[in-house]
C-alpha cells in the first residue's frame, strides 16, 4: 500500500517522521497564481491515524504523570522557536495561503500565536483554568483533568492562529494536558509540517513524549469520521465548513466523544438609522475595512447589516457599493474558496438577493472574486430566511433592509446561532428603546454582542467568547478563543470523595503553592485551605 | 382526538390544567401489590407538546426581564409548599414507588429536595455560578446566561429529589433563567402532579410568568424525539434508561441542542486484600447496606466489586452472599424495574457470570425480586467485558475476581464510563503502591474517585461530580447535582464587547450590589470593577 517518494512529505506519527501509509496524495495551490505547489503530501489510511492513536494514548497516559511545568515549558520553548522561525512560515503560510507576508502574517498572525502559547503556558502553570472546588466539611473536592487524545482539524483562514498545531484549540488542549493530533488544513500542509518540526523539537526540548505533537495530512472523509469517534480519543476541535463538521460532529456524538465545532457565521451588524445620521460615513469606512479585510475570510466576516428603510440606509449603501467598488480585490485562500463564494452568491440571488456589485464568476489567473454587496428586503427575507442565511464566505455581504423596526426584530428573530452580533445606535442615546429591543433580542442568538464596533477582531481576552448557539458552533456554553476559558473544552470533570490528603492531585491539596484561584467553601481564593 | 374523562388526570400548560389531547392513557403501579393504580394519566398527542413550547418560549422571554430575585422567592416559597405538603407528597410517592414512607421519603428525600431549592435560590440570587468575567483593559465582559425553555426527563428512582418538576435538573434550570417542560416519569406521575401544582402556586405567588412551570405526563416515543429537538427548546437533562435515553440523544444531537444525560453505570468498587485483611467485615457490612438500601436502585449503586483472587476475597465473598440471604427482598419501583433486573441477571449468566445467590424470576404478588449475587473470573470478564458491563439495576451486583493486580489494572482498563469509581485499601498504607496503579487507572473512567466510601451517598455539595464519561453521561465536564455547578448546564455564554455600561447586565457592571464573584482582570473578586 505504501509509496515511497522523494518529493512525499512525511507524517509525524510516534515521534518519527516516516512515510505514510497512502494510495492518493494531494498538492496544495499557491493562490496568487492558482497554481498547485510542488510539495506532495499524502491521504493516510486508517493504518496511520491507529498508529497515532496508539501512541497519542501512550502519550496521554504519560503527561498525566509530568508535573505541569513541562507542559509549560514546552508551550514557552515552542513559542519561541516560531518566532525564531517567522521568516520561513510566513514564507510557507504566504505560497499556500496568499495572506499577505506582512503586516498580517508576520506582524499580526505570528505574534498573536506565539503570544497564544505563552499565556496557554501561565495558564496551565497557574490552574485557574480548572475550577478546582473544595467543601471542606464535605470531605469532597473536584477539578478538570485532561481528558485524553485531542484532534484538532484546523481551518483555512489563519495558518498561524488557528493551525491544528500551533493555533487556539492546539494550545488549550495541550496546556489541559493532552496530547494532539493535528489533522492538517489541506490548503496549508507545508506550514503545518514545519510547526510540528519546531513542536516536535519542543517537546523533546521539554522531557515531553515525543507523541504529545502528531500530523497527519488528511485522510479519507470515512476515516475522519472514525478518527472522532474512536474509544482512544478524548475530544476534537474542528474549525471549517458546517456540512463536513456536520458529517463530523454525528460520528462524534453517536461514539459520545465531545467536538467542539466552529462552523459558520453570518455575523450580523445591525445598524440603526440614527446611527446613520450620526455617522454614516465613518460606519461605511469601518464596515468595508472589516469586511474586505484578510478578503474577507474570517469566521466573523460581517455578512449581514440589517438596516432600516429610509434615506440614511440609501445613502450608507450606496457609499458601500462605491467602495467596493472603488477597493482593489483581494486574494481568497483557495480555489475552493473562490468557487464556494460564487456558488453561495448565486444562490442568494436565487433566494431574493439582489445582486448590487460584484458577483460573477473567480477569476483564473488566482484565487479571487469580485467584491460583492448584495440586498434584500425584509418581506423577502422573512419568507426564506433560513436560505437567505447561507454563507458567503469572503469578500461579500448583504444587507437587509427592513421596512421598519418591528420587521428587523422579525428578522433577527428568525437568525440562527451566530458567533457575533453587532449593533450600533445613536451615541446620544436618542434611540435607546430600539436598542433595547434589538439588543434583546439579538443576544440569544450570538456569542458574542458588540456595540459600535465590527465583529473581526477577537481578541484573546479571558472575557472572550469566540462561540454561540448552534450552528456557529456545537454548544452554546464553550468559547475557542481566550484563555483560560477555552481550556475547560478538553477536560473531564473529576470529585475526590473523602480521597486520603496525599492521594489528592497536586491542585485539590491542603496547600497552594502555585497561588491557584480555587473555590473553597464557597469563597475564590489564592490561599491554602 | 381529545376525550375527556372525570378520572383523567390534566395536564398543566400555559398556566392552564387541562385535558390532554391524547388517544391513549396509562396508570402507574403500587409495587407493593403489582396492582395499577386508579388514576388515569394521558398519553399527550404533539399538540399538547407544541403548545407547551409556544408558552415555554414565552415564558423564557418574560423570565430574562424579571430580577432574579423574583426567581429565587419562587424557589424558596415552592420548596417551603413542598414541606408543607410532605404528607400528601409522601403518600403519593409511596403509593407509587414503593419507596419507605420513613426515613426514606419523608425524612431523606423530600427534605434533601426542599433544600435544594433553597440552594438554588441563594446560587440564583448570589450569581456566582455564572463565572462573570470582567476584562478591563479589553472593554470585554462574558457571563453565562439562561439558555431558554429545559425539558426534563427525570428518573424512576428518586420522586422527589431528581423528580422533573422538583429535582436537581429542575432547580437547576430555574436558577439559571429558564422555564421548564416536566416529562413526568411514567412510574410516579400523581406524585410529578402533585408538585406542580405547588410549583404553579409558587409561580403564581413569586410573580413568575405561568409557563415556567409545565407538565406533560408521557408522550408517544417520537413525539419525545422531536421534543428534545425542537427550536424553541434551550437545553434537555435526561435521567433514565440507556436505550431511551440514547435515542434521545442522537434526536437532540442532530438539531446542535444540548442534552444532559444521565444514563447507567455499574460503579465499580476495588477493594485490595490487604483492605479485607484489615477489616474485610466492616468493608462488608457497608457494601451490603449500600447495594441493598433503597432496593439497589440508585445511580451509583456499586453493582461491580473488583477483588484479587485469594482467601480474603473467598471470605468476603462467602459473607456477602450469606448477608444477601439473610436479609429481606426489598421492593422495586416497578414492574419494568423487576422485569429488567431478571433480564440483566440472565444476560450477565448467559456472559459468563456465575449465580452465587438470588436469579430467578421476579416475584408476581408484588414488584421485587431475590437479592442477587453474581461472580466472574478476570479472564472471563476480559474476554466479554463490554456484555459483563451489563447494568442489573436494583438489588444485585457483580463479584469480578482478578488473578492479579496486573489482570485488575487490565480490568479497569476496559471499564466505561462511570458515574463513579471506590477504592478499598489498607488504612496503614502497606499496598499504597498497589492504589498509587488502580487509582491511575480508574479516575479517568469515572466522575467520581471515593477511598473507604460506598458511592450511594451523593452530597449536594459544590464540589460533587454527579457526572462522568460516556456512556455514564453524555459529556464529561458536567455534574447533575452540585450548586452552583450544575446550573451551567442551562446556559449559554455571551460575551459583550464595547457594550455601553449602562447597558450591560447587571452582573457585568462596574457595581457589584450582590457582592457575586467575578474573575475581573484575572482575579476573583468580589468587589467592583
Amino acid at each position: 500500500m505504501s509509496t515511497t517518494s522523494s518529493a512525499l512529505r512525511p507524517i509525524l506519527v510516534a515521534g518519527q517522521w516516516r512515510d505514510a501509509v497512502h494510495q492518493t496524495t494531494f498538492h496544495a495551490t499557491d493562490p496568487n497564481q492558482n497554481r498547485p505547489l510542488e510539495a506532495t503530501f499524502p491521504v493516510s489510511e486508517w493504518a496511520d491515524c491507529d498508529e497515532a492513536l496508539d501512541a497519542a494514548a501512550g502519550a496521554a497516559r504519560e503527561l498525566r504523570r509530568l508535573p505541569r511545568s513541562s507542559i509549560a515549558a514546552f508551550l514557552n520553548g515552542y513559542a519561541d522557536r516560531i518566532d525564531a522561525a517567522k521568516e520561513t512560515l510566513v514564507e510557507a503560510a504566504f505560497a499556500e495561503t496568499g495572506l499577505a507576508r506582512s503586516p498580517r502574517l508576520a506582524d499580526v498572525e505570528l505574534p498573536r500565536t506565539s503570544n497564544q502559547l505563552r499565556a496557554a503556558a501561565v495558564a496551565c502553570l497557574r490552574g485557574d483554568w480548572a475550577h478546582a472546588t473544595i467543601d471542606t466539611q464535605a470531605g469532597i473536592r473536584s477539578v478538570y483533568e485532561s481528558l485524553g487524545p485531542v484532534c484538532v482539524f484546523g481551518p483555512n483562514n489563519f495558518p498561524f492562529a488557528f493551525n491544528s498545531l500551533s493555533g487556539g484549540d492546539f494550545a488549550a488542549a495541550i496546556a489541559a494536558g493532552n496530547p494532539v493530533i493535528g489533522k492538517a488544513n489541506s490548503s496549508h500542509p507545508e506550514t503545518t509540517r514545519r510547526f510540528a518540526e519546531l513542536a516536535l523539537e519542543a517537546a523533546d526540548e521539554a522531557g515531553l513524549p515525543p507523541a504529545t505533537v502528531q500530523l497527519i495530512y488528511r485522510t479519507r472523509h470515512a476515516d475522519g469520521e472514525r478518527l472522532v469517534s474512536d474509544p482512544r480519543l478524548g475530544a476534537t476541535g474542528y474549525t471549517g465548513s458546517r456540512s463536513a463538521g456536520l458529517t463530523l460532529k454525528a460520528a462524534a456524538d453517536r461514539a459520545g466523544k465531545p467536538i467542539y465545532l466552529e462552523l459558520s457565521s453570518v455575523n450580523p451588524v445591525v445598524i440603526t438609522p440614527a446611527a446613520l445620521e450620526q455617522r454614516g460615513e465613518e460606519i461605511a469606512d469601518e464596515f468595508v475595512t472589516s469586511v474586505l479585510m484578510g478578503t474577507g475570510q474570517f469566521c466573523t466576516n460581517p455578512g449581514m447589516v440589517m438596516l432600516l428603510a429610509g434615506e440614511p440606509t440609501e445613502r450608507f449603501i450606496t457609499t458601500v457599493k462605491q467602495r467596493f467598488e472603488s477597493a482593489g480585490t483581494g486574494t481568497l485562500l483557495s480555489p475552493a474558496v473562490s468557487n464556494s463564494l460564487s456558488k453561495s452568491v448565486k444562490l442568494l440571488c436565487e433566494y431574493g438577493a439582489e445582486l448590487l456589485t460584484g458577483g460573477g464568476e473567480p477569476a483564473v489567473d488566482r484565487c479571487s472574486y469580485a467584491n460583492t454587496l448584495l440586498r434584500v428586503e425584509g418581506d423577502t427575507f422573512l419568507k426564506r430566511a433560513a436560505d437567505l442565511q447561507t454563507e458567503a464566505f469572503g469578500n461579500a455581504s448583504l444587507m437587509l433592509v427592513c421596512e421598519d423596526l418591528s420587521q428587523l426584530i422579525a428578522a433577527i428573530g428568525c437568525l440562527e446561532g451566530n458567533l457575533t452580533g453587532c449593533v450600533y445606535s445613536s451615541t446620544d442615546g436618542s434611540d435607546e428603546e430600539a436598542y433595547r429591543r434589538i439588543a434583546f433580542e439579538l443576544a440569544p442568538k450570538v456569542g458574542r454582542l458588540l456595540n459600535e464596533k465590527m465583529p473581526t477582531g477577537v481578541a484573546v481576552s479571558p472575557a472572550m467568547n469566540h462561540g454561540g448557539p448552534f450552528p456557529a458552533t456545537g454548544h452554546p456554553g464553550f468559547t475557542a478563543v481566550g484563555i483560560p476559558a477555552s481550556l475547560i473544552r478538553f477536560a473531564k470533570l473529576t470529585s475526590y470523595d473523602n480521597v486520603r490528603a496525599e492521594r489528592l492531585p497536586q491542585s485539590l491539596q491542603d496547600e497552594n503553592l502555585n497561588g491557584t484561584w480555587r473555590f473553597i467553601d464557597g469563597q475564590w481564593t489564592q490561599s491554602a485551605v
